[in-house]
């Protein structure tokens, strides 16, 4: 796994010789334009989503989670920088691959919304990203030890979760990925995984949905949890083969819906609570 | 305890040799017909089951619980294909013991119900199976290291606490129990005992009424966090001994609905107020 | 630590030697009488250490909270077998030390509450006992490694926390301390300490108030799980030392009640709510 | 970090011999006059941050909160020895520099109020402190591991963070500091750092304002459970580089507000809603 990270590092190395000087993001003279309305079941799915998460202790008053605009490819829509468990429809901001707000109407923006951008750009195939600061998984981005899929809910995470050294692209930073440049780089340290980590800092989740996001970023806590306390036993651990972790995969389009629907009534039932 | 699983897996694939050649699930010509009206108080008992299961962590958005028809032995009981914590009494389907529903009415069975109508076919004396991926479980899974009866209350983890590998009868898989092969499989590896570890699933719990499988989940779970931290300590543990464990199921057969009841109270509270 | 609990076996088995011959429960011709009635005040805080030590964890479905009667040192009170988190008034039960109750009014008794009666016969300094299964103590219950004070709200674990091993007294038994030989056993064992822990099984607590008492049993419970979190760092640990453990007991005496309140209110909050 | 601690604790106690013979807290004639009103908002947060740190779990029935008068730098306010969950607005006492109360009203003061006055004392730069005794620190606190900074919001503890030997200034005592001559060696040690942990006993947490002082006590907490995790892999541990951390205290000053706003508006729900 070492030499693949190499490899990729290399390949992420090269690419960044060949983008256009960056720009600082204030350099537009005029804001994108929109990619229209959104279908409303589809932003409340986003704006459940920030709440989600918070109830599954994935992230607590940071971390974010955007969509990609279901009708524009280039555009994709995320919440203000407030507390994801304060998000409301009108908090939603919608923003260009550049990471330029459509209309800020005022509202900030988060600082590491380049996460979200430049794996929109990199990866076509992606609708859906998380990106989280949750316990079970920073251990694994400041240790040797890779985190691996120990059982069948956790089969996404192979073939292997890469970790973003982000001292590799910026050196000494102050760890945010708040440009594009390093957004480039953990989009080609993520490369076509579904999981990346981010050394001393969190991970980066994506997947083709709201709902599929939301299970493997909560599903990747839970498996590092579950791989810390195997390793803590002592003696060899079985993880998931490749092709177990496969075929597994079958399953888990097939059942995520069901985690889905308990944790969004859990949801709305707090929201209209209050 | 290897040789012991070695032994089991023999038998296990000898009795594979002799079942008659497999049919598909849709292959029956009529649905099988219904064992006959149940008692509400015990259909009641099953719906609490879950979500009292769900209240201990034991089961999260997937797992299941089913009972015995207590008319009809051939028959047994199971929620739909939702959470567990959603299921209310018209979830509750009806199954032969090869796990062909009575009346679907639409409703949309669980892939792994195989585990549940084989475990009825091969134990008599069960009348409640639960399926869990609870986390204290899954690290002894898919460790060298067994799950032991380390307090009173895990008693029933005596003499010993097989794990399925799933790989001997079905290879490269799923993960899933969803065929009537690997549910006889599974039903082998578990034996006479009362739990079954799942490698990089879960577990399978089994007893002759609701509260006690409920009972044997949960501290299944509580035993195996407290033997991980006892372990973590360094020092030698002491297990319980078999002998103890043996006369200690009389104590657990004697107090366990005092649990029962503080759990089915909590949950029915918890379902009236909303 | 090792030598000394081998005094204090020693001691315990003499101390056997000398009891008169044990007379099963059921051999006493007439109900011992009532040591008089109990301040309401009192009675409600007996029937809220229930409710708090469920709130903190130190029990769940089992374990018991019992105080020896305010008047008449030769009875005490404990609540009927029933989960402690339902516990209210009506279902505290009166008992002789030799563990007969007053007046049962067909209420069913605590198979342990030999526990209790034979603490209060061997320890007239103790006007509360606690009985858990906590799941940080349990650990300690079964390895070699001791129980010792890790940080200042442990104190009272100073100068050490002996450990039952019922199998010196009874043998291979069900690990239940249901007569009173093995109730006299246990008080031996615990001999003037305030924590012992019962080898497979969990903890007695005792002090001198119920206010205390919880204290002690909470803080027990912390304490493990500090002592373990702090062992598994791989470094020398420094314990309190005993002479910071005995002057620390006199901060504890002037700063529980600020605990017990919080709780207190907390748990009477949960009981009006409802 | 060993050597930068003698050097700092022999700093110390050359500084203890030059001040003046301490005085018993009450040989004063005459109490201290008040700084005058407060804000009311800021009173609110100054309470709002006992109910916050109680609910994330990082302080008990015990820990206090204080901070400087916003118009008197030598007098600071604090609850009164209550457990922080019921503090409201009447509870908040003032006190001059050497923790004398300007007005008690009958109200008892904490013993360890010398915390307190101590470092606003030696830290002009101080406007809120925070005495902890959460679960993740206290393992440090008597390891020879020291706590270090392993993710981003854990970047305060960077240089150090030093660890408190309270026999060093006091030999065996009741772990308190509970006078200025203590309260003077553990300002001391704290030297210029953000957080210093006290041996066996817990930590205390600095800041210029109260949200920042919230948000280092929480993320104290949780930097040292994500430690011990990451340790307990068995691997070697990547740590956040000075320069990072250093850095990366201006994101913090940047994003802490967003985790304010969400503890205190789910406080103040939590405060209306009973």
């Amino acid at each position: 796994m070492k030499s693949g990270q190499s490899v990729m590092r290399i390949a992420m190395l090269a690419s960044l010789l060949i983008v256009a000087p960056l720009q600082p993001a204030g350099a537009q003279t005029a804001a994108p334009v929109s990619g229209g309305p959104v279908d409303p079941a589809l932003m409340q799915d986003l704006v459940i989503a920030n709440r989600v998460l918070t109830d599954l202790n994935v992230i607590d008053g940071f971390g974010h989670v955007s969509m990609r605009h279901p009708t524009d490819p280039n555009r994709y829509l995320m919440g203000r920088s407030v507390a994801p468990a304060l998000v409301v429809a009108d908090d939603i901001m919608e923003y260009d691959l550049d990471s330029n707000p459509v209309d800020a109407k005022g509202r900030a923006s988060f600082l590491e919304r380049f996460i979200h951008g430049e794996i929109y750009k990199a990866r076509p195939d992606i609708k859906a990203i998380v990106h989280t600061h949750s316990p079970g998984v920073i251990p694994f981005s400041v240790s040797s030890v890779p985190l691996r899929p120990v059982f069948h809910l956790g089969a996404f995470l192979s073939p292997e979760v890469p970790v973003f050294e982000i001292r590799d692209p910026g050196g000494m930073t102050n760890m945010l990925v708040s440009n594009a440049q390093l957004g480039k780089a953990l989009a080609a340290t993520l490369g076509d995984r579904n999981v990346a980590l981010m050394r001393g800092h969190g991970s980066v989740v994506v997947a083709a949905t709201i709902p599929m996001v939301v299970f493997r970023a909560h599903y990747s806590n839970v498996n590092a949890q579950l791989q810390m306390q195997a390793m803590s036993l002592g003696g060899p651990v079985t993880f998931m083969a490749p092709e177990e972790s496969q075929k597994t995969l079958g399953v888990i389009d097939q059942i995520h819906g069901r985690a889905w629907d308990l944790w969004k009534r859990a949801a709305l039932e707090k929201m209209t609570s209050k």
